[in-house]
């Protein structure tokens, strides 16, 4: 199999492109090609390319664009927009991991109230650039051809409004909620399928929602729950997807 | 909330017990507990007690069994036994961690051809007490009353006979695959509910299946996928679990 790198701007065959610079030292410190190489392209944005190496200086990287293929992985059908309290390090590293294997098309990091970090403090810091190189590296680990959008962190508050931008109204935004939370909520598995493929997901920090955040939520979003488990932040996002992806049969 | 300890033989009110050596070290020396303090009893068949400690001498501890109380987490209304391939050290470790917090009734690992380790080595090894010790602490984290029975490992061959013991006849036994690798197969989500609420999860190590080992499977487990995706070896149980529970409505 060609190597596979990825090259947002890649979409006309013939022209030549330079790969991002992470990737282009990917191509040619780690995996040591060099000009007549042939590699794949893919664009994040569910496009794929052969591609033949042109010119490698350092880590800038000339590829001209061959012909268009099939992507090797099915991406889904349902676009989701996972809005994720932003936890600790690795935590956090591993939700964007998993997520981008799912196939969501948009990670909203939220900081709410009882997040370990301030918005300010992720502004400022590298944890953005971090986390789309974790999507990118993901996309390439699992074959697929959809890397997605990091928004920039935003507060609880925030969130509803950024998330009108994102989606079409009418669209199912979903808050996960422990089941001893708030009453009515339902269970995921109870979900009736969106009728356009389209949903937002939000979900909580380690320590889980302050009452005034499920309050609020529950004016805005539909509260819903895994049945009466309580998942460790770390995973519920993966066991979420999941069971959405069921509930809504795109497994 | 009283700190909980695990005693397997917890079950009549009023009898001393002695607590298992690495609880009662638990609770003299990290949780540095003395006689006369109050703590909680689960016998990891879905009970609990209240208790009393009585005596505390290096890490033999002795605790009078009080009153019967309601487990604070309810136990799925499901069954399954997780037949999981070996993996390398700490994944396993995540599968068994999981597995206890979805509440599986029994592990059985499983030693199949493209697996890290071999069954000698296995059956020589600490591996067997570490995965015990570490489902003994994730039913502690998340509040549930039941550990799961890990079985003896066994080969992929033996695999059928052993669980032939552990479920009545007519359970489902479902084994995991890619969808590139046989024809046929059903997705987790289009599985009908079983009648007794019992079924068993056959999921592989990190580089798959043999094919001699999906052939052999197909003659005796019904082969479902994860619709069109392939996880990691070490998150496919929490995705194909998280989909079973949703299928089957115990979300």
């Amino acid at each position: 199999m060609r190597p596979r790198f990825y090259a947002p701007k890649a979409n006309i065959s013939g022209e030549n492109i330079v790969l991002p610079d992470y990737e282009g030292r990917h191509l040619s410190q780690v995996l040591r090609l060099t000009s007549g190489a042939e590699v794949a392209l893919f664009d994040g944005n569910g496009h794929e390319f052969s591609g033949v190496v042109q010119d490698v200086t350092g880590s800038s990287v000339v590829v001209r664009i061959g012909s268009q293929c099939l992507p090797p992985a099915l991406e889904p059908g349902l676009a989701i927009t996972l809005a994720s309290a932003v936890l600790k390090s690795r935590s956090m590293d591993n939700v964007v991991k998993y997520a981008t294997l799912f196939g969501v098309s948009t990670i909203q990091p939220v900081v709410s109230m009882k997040s370990d970090v301030s918005l300010p403090a992720l502004q400022q810091g590298k944890r953005m650039e971090r986390w789309k190189r974790i999507a990118v590296s993901a996309a390439k680990q699992c074959g697929g051809a959809v890397v997605p959008s990091i928004l920039p962190p935003c507060s609880f508050n925030e969130l509803s409004e950024s998330l009108v931008e994102v989606l079409y109204s009418g669209s199912p935004q979903l808050m996960l909620v422990e089941p001893s939370s708030s009453r009515g909520c339902l269970s995921i598995s109870e979900l009736e399928q969106p009728e356009n493929r389209e949903a937002a997901l939000i979900i909580g920090p380690e320590g889980g929602w302050a009452t005034e955040e499920v309050e609020r939520g529950s004016t805005i979003f539909k509260l819903v729950t895994l049945g009466s488990r309580t998942f460790r932040a770390e995973v519920a996002p993966l066991v979420a997807l999941a069971s959405l992806f069921t509930a809504w049969k795109e497994f």
